[in-house]
């Protein structure tokens, strides 16, 4: 009996006429790709099987005939001896095949109250739900050597820029903690995601429900699950827990790429801020001076694979009618691809978060180029009286003046800058320091060290927590 | 004093020799999109101003002049009077420009310790805020509305499809509450993002905070805000919210697509389930006997302008260096088109629910097509001992002599059904039953007008409390 | 000496202090995927070779030793035998380091004058014009294919729907012919795309080209590219013709969706105009009657897998500095994947229109539904004398009363047509029948048999020729 | 009688029992952005009139009418006088009910033979064929004002960088061609991508051709088409050209994003390549010494526009029946955005690049650092008889001896030089140099002067002819 499975094609044949071609099977078939899914296949099942004799559809010796073959499968899974066959389609074909020759009958009486409908959409939300929280695991690992550099340069002055231009005196710390923020959000839409993957699809079987007095609760507390899904043909079609993870994904994918381009500016040699340890760096086939930040680079590019993979997902669910359609067999591989890329990158990133150099006096440099405190001058008119856009217009004829004179604000006389303001006093020259500049920035969310000590502190309990 | 505003390009024009080219001006003016924004702008000004007077940074008599100066700009503004000027660029400098016109020197002191970085995010994030909740509000009253026709046909039985092949008989009831379910997950990331969004920026001016003595959680108090964003960089260049609720838009627009499709195949004269009101119907310039669904067809179209607004923003950030860049004006047009989406397609859909008829005699001669209680048949023989595996390769065997035979199989005799398998009785043709097939999947989620009536009251009551 | 590659990291170790860690080896390594560019890179470098010989850079017996080492490693690779190194990065270090084992000085001297920015780029090039070339083959077999199902009915009725409501009649054929103009158009687009793709970047070095007097042209004419790339930078970063590619195989598979959506629908048993052979349709894991048409579902979902590469690519080149950048190592995995999707599904689809069987009278049918001729009876009174306007006008009445009585224009008696316009006479049942109402449109690009006869015959031509 | 067209809603009237509603008309509606159409649809109107009376389906005088009718009609619409009504939902019922107003049944008959699905469909492609030519001269303008930059500065050097690191010297001129090579591409895509839009649909009539003996190649002629449509279902459904055209348009936004990347980034202080003029640039509202680069950095901003654009067409037209649907009302506005978006940015650019001032001796500085020409010092070794690997090796382990003394490779004594290579003698320092370097690279592509200038005279030919 078990020859039925010997092909997938056969495993329906007896309702068709004609055996499904080369090219069909490969283009149609799953399992090269979803054998990944293998342990969460298993664990499912079990927990269905569990319920089946709980609920006396299955008889206590089928159950223990079931658990006794998968025990089997699993090792021979992970032992590399199992056998994968095209011909069967899918990781759950091929398993429930194998689990037939091993226990015979019992293995036949799995699928009793379930479809590959439910049984699939089970699976990925057992993956996904794995996959998510190592993701949000692998993001508080990157923050806490985020919050290291941080603390160590929370002193540490740069030009903060907006537009390229500099705008304003900075700490290195604070500068950390905008990603460290960025990367905060992530998690915390990472956690609102998983509410929604966290419900259990199996009971909807193919799309209406089963006739066998099931009890989808035990198999959702069983398998950890915190609720079922309330409406089979929605539980069976739905893919919106995958599109949101990718969206999420896509956020923290845009937040490397947005330090990704920071940090490959900073190694530049005209910018000079920061050295990448040689590990992270690749050289060149013909410039032999070269040292590249690979790491950085390549993972600015693999955004655009995981907003592919988004756009693949939504491309791919819009029109489609209820319920289950074979197009959805397309949502594992961008899913998959989504998961690798984020859980490699942010590994590595924050890997290399310690092998990051700071070189103080190039920022330190840099931040005395372009006026970075003519702000602060402006703010000093204002704390003497005069209305803030005045005083806006009376540091930008100061502004302009320094450049055609080719010098700092700091470094004109008291004169020369009385003649743009009479309110202008000795006590200016404080205010145009770059440590006075970053010191008065000092509330919530400002770049003041006092500040950016505090914040790091935070978040570090929260991560330790 | 005031002419510095007169015209945009002189609010800084001190540092600059040369004027903006009128093209260069219209290129990067925003005000003729961002000028929705203008309530929103004055809002947050006026807690600023009542903010900057409780910590004596201005005087009480700044705030009641401000305060008055926009009262009369609210009320130009609402009546139409108001004069947008491009030359001032955007919704922000047009109103300080008028306030300062109106109230002088108070008006010039508003802009302290602010800049338009953080004034913009604040706005943005005021206006998202009040656009997710009227989006939640639709949501709800157009599921309102699909329960009240899922009510009205939780036992009407049509064919439950997979891979548009008839599967298993279904109530309409039920197959609503598949999209009942898809527009409360709607809601559930609605309210997810709103978290997100309802952080205060202001306070982080250009990118580092300033140097005077500002309250930012009072101010966060005295809008409504859940707290502060906690890193000045971050909060003048963060558009994750943005991002987060286009995506989440995108999943809305996604189920009206699937809803939509739905809709046009039932209105298609060869399948015939519904009609569709003719007031949201078209005819045709040139085919006198045509009657079309409109707004299913155009609201499935507009998934793809929702879509291509999520990649517009991810787009836009990829690989952005801090803290704010001039890229991020692209910002608004897409979130605006997107919140006027939503917002239209749900109330019409909302309205449209109402003016769908059903046929339930078209839907129930569908049901009778396509061996849809093939299944039942199989988990009857289950029942009776047989391993599920070889119950279905039984009723395969039979479905083909029905397709042979161009009949149903509650059309054979007891004893053609018992030629393949000696398990089969007279009870069988029970289970063949519309009827018995729906009722028999009477478990959380299944099919069974049971199970669909206590669906509905449950979301119902859940929504009117 | 070739030790100097037995790790790859070891290919620029000279100037580096420290190894490469695991993970960033497999992160930043590309040979995994690229190695199947192997042979178009032996191709590429023994032209390379070829020109260096020619110009006297590299010895004649140089050349002849590359020629023999790499006719080794070709039938290495071809054979299994070839040991692809994780250490050696890419299918280019992998190829170079076995050349310099077996043939040692002459191995090193291939790199000259050339860097592995422009040999990749040659590499991708080679690799998109073979695919390119195989993907307008398919299109024109496929074409054929549809062409024979579209000779075959080019006289079979059936409704031309629009919003998927009954419009006009036409032929099946004719309905076929708007697929082979699409698929004619995907081809010219890759003949397009081809001329852009077919230019020779070989002899940009790394940037900026080399210091060896090279000679492109020579180059070019061997490997049988068109041109050279004109300027150096842009050889070596350029990835247009990778995105034109991606965008043009969008289109593709857009024309595969709707195609695919309308076999899906015309499958399904309410309409019922076609079945396809079991073949290429799979069955039910729970449900023993069905037959699915995964195919076509499938490859609807596959549409979006390849709009999602193209987003892939457009976001890895948003913003990309001069020159080229570790960011476009990404550009490979989503072309090959949209090659290897095109190809196989428009081998599929060829395959699967000898398939198809159509359903002549369920299409003759459904076109007596739904007041086809509606048009034709307008038209009818026009050319006796009454404006377009009211000719519709008086249509629209009629359809309405049939609406009400249940019955079609045809079968209304004259006297009752004439109480709608007295323009009518006995010769309208003539315009209303099917066949009459298929013939009167009768000029290019019309639906009547004569017409669709000549179009598949000119196809047929230009295929053939 | 022209009382059936006061309002849209009624011209369908007779077969409808309701009125549509007031928001369903909003959202149906597309006159407020199509009505940019109004010429096109003139001009499509009038040549499908004199065809009519050429076939003698209308009189003389009802041409003469028509004519007379879409005179004025043009003449109000260009004055402003022209009413453009929500309730006649398009720009083509709009102006048909006007022309009616104006001559009576002349107009009525204007719509013989043809439907809105083929009007609407040859207006689209009048407007973008007008668009792609302007779009086409406004690449070929910014082309020009590049050639006048890159001419300036033909033998200006400053260092090419690969991974934004000092890879090799280049010439500023040569940078600039990369550029004009990527518009000179775009220029041809839209070239042929014209070609397919510039094929008359009309004839196709609502998807199945006419009853009328219409001449449709007569109609192709008048409006200037290359052919016409071969298939009338794929006539009005086809949406490929647009989608086509925004694929182009999208990779015209790539480049513009990578140029505006590298404007942004050489504006920056600490690169300080180049200044833009202050007519492209704005101050901030709070720092009173920004200059900030707002056009490019816009224009940056603007290709997430553009792309969201493309997937908003792509995901349309995804698994779209034939023929039209309501859908693809939603293809005007992604359209026209594109167009504007291209048409501003490309003169905007034309005009900055004349704004453009180099910092020659900020470039010439930064050539110096980084070993800019090690790979000169590897090809020198390769032509004293070195194998390239090896030549590569020992220049790597120079380069490594300059970072540790903190000196560049010219400055290091030969005698130095010589223990890394024997092969080293005192013509050495020639190649050392940035002038010599970059004369070197002396063939087609390279960065030669030579090569540069015969580039830039090539390319300005071919532009001006």
């Amino acid at each position: 009996m078990t020859s039925q499975f010997s092909k997938k094609s056969e495993a329906w044949s007896a309702r068709f006429s004609e055996p499904v071609s080369d090219l069909v099977k490969r283009y149609t078939a799953s399992v090269f790709f979803d054998k990944r899914m293998a342990a969460v296949d298993i664990r499912g099942s079990l927990a269905h099987a569990e319920m089946l004799q709980a609920q006396q559809i299955i008889s206590a010796q089928d159950y223990a005939d079931i658990q006794r073959g998968m025990a089997q499968i699993s090792s021979e899974i992970e032992s590399g001896q199992f056998e994968w066959l095209l011909d069967l389609e899918d990781v759950h074909l091929n398993i429930e095949k194998r689990l037939t020759e091993l226990v015979g009958d019992a293995g036949k009486r799995l699928h009793t109250g379930r479809s590959r409908n439910d049984q699939v959409a089970t699976d990925i939300r057992l993956y996904m739900r794995d996959a998510i929280d190592q993701i949000i695991g692998l993001l508080g690992q990157f923050r806490l050597a985020l919050l290291d550099l941080a603390e160590k340069h929370s002193d540490t002055i740069l030009p903060g820029f907006t537009h390229m231009q500099v705008a304003q005196p900075i700490t290195f710390g604070h500068h950390l903690l905008a990603y460290i923020e960025m990367f905060g959000r992530d998690a915390e839409r990472m956690q609102d995601c998983r509410k929604r993957v966290n419900r259990l699809p199996l009971g909807a079987a193919a799309l209406a429900g089963t006739t066998f007095p099931i009890d989808r609760h035990r198999v959702a507390a069983t398998l950890g699950f915190d609720d079922v899904c309330h409406n089979s043909l929605d539980a069976v079609s739905d893919r919106d827990f995958a599109i949101e993870f990718c969206a999420a994904a896509s956020l923290v994918m845009t937040h490397i790429s947005r330090m990704s381009e920071e940090l490959i500016i900073w190694m530049s040699p005209r910018v000079g801020f920061i050295d990448i340890a040689d590990r992270f760096c690749t050289g060149s086939s013909i410039m032999p001076q070269k040292k590249n930040p690979d790491v950085p680079e390549l993972a600015r590019g693999k955004t655009g694979r995981v907003n592919g993979n988004l756009i693949a997902l939504l491309t791919l669910m819009k029109g489609q009618p209820l319920a289950y359609n074979k197009d959805n067999q397309e949502d594992k591989e961008p899913l998959f691809d989504t998961v690798d890329t984020l859980v490699d990158t942010l590994r590595i990133f924050a890997d290399m978060a310690g092998g990051i150099s700071v070189k103080a006096e190039a920022m330190r440099a840099a931040a005395l180029q372009g006026y970075a405190t003519a702000t602060d001058l402006a703010d000093y008119l204002v704390k003497k009286g005069l209305p803030f856009r005045d005083a806006h217009e009376a540091v930008a004829h100061a502004v302009r003046t320094c450049v055609e004179k080719n010098c700092d604000l700091s470094e004109m006389s008291l004169e020369e800058l009385q003649s743009f303001s009479a309110l202008i006093g000795a006590d200016v020259f404080e205010v145009l320091s770059l440590e006075g500049s970053v010191a008065a920035r000092d509330h919530v969310g400002g770049t003041a060290p006092k500040q950016v000590k505090a914040a790091i502190s935070r978040i570090r309990q929260q991560l330790l927590k």
